[in-house]
């Protein structure tokens, strides 16, 4: 009788089946750092977060959105590097880069603003162990809103959005990446579940109108919708800053349950990531295997044409 | 630049506008029941308050899913109305016609079992103001899970899955109809926004276990990521019943904020709808615009085969 509903055609290309992770059961970091506008002075403040995480024990260390400068359209030009131009063109990924290799350990480099030709965009370096960039996560989905007397903001006045969705293999798992407002549009993380991710990273600087309205139910409705872990890292809150950020980092389980969580002072989130978690889940409730293809499919467009 | 994005083939056909509803703003009425093994005493009961909910001023009344039996698969069978086949086979059915018509309501009737040649769905019934029956909606997805220890329960031991979506337009809107599990799949609630309803009504049953985790997480998800209205209304708790219902019906508006809701007991929550607000938090947050049709799409498979 299933058969006749195609679950396996609700995501086309047919969902990839969970891989299994190099490590299962492991501690991830949510550095939730002040940002402050010197940048010498956030790269520095940085490392040493980092460092104290894996101290810790965290074996995945995770950063904000845009960490290395204020969030505001007139800093992301001033403060933007060109990673691609290596170490000396981008010291705060040159210095991810070598806590990664030194430290031994996976880190999710929040967001800085990238400079890349003429155009800028806020990007997500991913590195792995051995300190290389394993992969670049343009955010796709610009933060263009509008909420008269409470928050306005539009990224496009200065950003370009990225081309491309990123699923990255590490040794922490199969992880997708996601910036702040790439929250908001659930297809992608979609797209990431049918893609076999273990987890869903998401750096973000919700605000005050818009943090404490939707960023802890954004991310529990990802995790419990897609069955799969989620975490997020927020800076911490200047309240005399340009952009009053919301902070509230947090790590959500495949049930959606809270796991650990901070309010918007600086911290560092320690916690635990058991991907057990997510083949029980998906055993209590068979989501993948119940949906309707018949009657509604997600096409992930770049995987359906590569085949 | 934003149409090299292609915003509207993210929803495949492309999203409609959204309708002008009949009317902008009313009241609703929620009617959280408490449901017994006496099929009679079940339908005087839901009588009785739903004309206490129209006395209230509600012009749309919501029941719970399976209002008028037991909840289980024992039940099913013995309770199933055949609806098609008239007042006489479906008493449930015929009071809920003629109190729209009596009442000048419109009622989305919860949800019965019912008869259909030798198959058994869990089906709900919309009635217009002139107690015509306007749509059935058969539960779409099942209700198949197993967390052992705490709630185990296979609808489709009895029951069977309906074929199609329901958007019904109705003198209070366009509402799109799920039961239950229904809630669970994200894709139905996005089918539905695409094709322009205002509303999504869930009666629905959620138990003592996944109650307290997830039933407002998903009603709250559904409005916020699609922005629109939703509302559930679920069976009054009986402690002592075979299936332990958490209750918590509930109005949801455009922007994920609980409007009204109630805890475990019988109750008829009435709450006000005001349409306009969904065009507000579309201005605010234009998310239909900002989608990447070029990266994800989602098809509606039924529309799309009847262009």
């Amino acid at each position: 009788m299933a058969s006749t509903f195609k679950p396996e055609q609700a995501r086309v290309p047919p969902a990839l089946q969970l891989p299994s992770p190099p490590i299962t059961k492991f501690k991830i970091g949510l550095c939730q750092l002040s940002v402050t506008a010197d940048k010498e002075r956030n790269i520095v403040h940085a490392r040493a977060a980092i460092e104290e995480a894996a101290e810790k024990g965290a074996k995945l260390v995770v950063l904000p959105e845009i960490w290395n400068s204020p969030y505001s359209n007139d800093s992301f030009p001033i403060y933007a590097e060109d990673i691609d131009a290596g170490p000396d063109a981008s010291p705060s990924t040159a210095m991810l880069s070598e806590a990664a290799r030194l430290l031994k350990i996976t880190i999710v480099g929040g967001s800085i603003p990238e400079r890349s030709g003429d155009k800028l965009y806020n990007t997500c370096c991913i590195f792995d162990t051995d300190g290389k960039l394993k992969a670049k996560h343009r955010k796709i989905h610009l933060f263009d809103i509008d909420i008269p007397g409470k928050i306005t903001f539009k990224e496009s006045q200065t950003l370009t959005a990225g081309e491309t969705p990123t699923v990255v293999d590490t040794e922490v798992g199969r992880i997708g990446i996601g910036i702040c407002y790439d929250i908001r549009f659930q297809e992608l993380a979609m797209l990431y579940a049918a893609r076999g991710a273990h987890l869903i990273c998401y750096p973000g600087a919700f605000n005050m109108t818009t943090g404490p309205l939707h960023w802890e139910l954004l991310q529990r409705a990802r995790a419990v919708d897609n069955q799969l872990y989620v975490a997020t890292c927020a800076p911490a809150r200047d309240a005399g800053g340009g952009y009053v950020a919301w902070g509230h980092s947090t790590l959500i389980g495949p049930f959606g349950e809270v796991l650990a969580t901070t309010e918007h002072d600086e911290a560092i989130i320690i916690s635990e990531i058991d991907y057990s978690q997510i083949d029980l889940r998906r055993t209590n409730l068979p989501l993948e295997k119940q949906r309707r293809g018949d009657l509604y499919q997600l096409v992930d467009v770049q995987r359906s044409s590569s085949q």
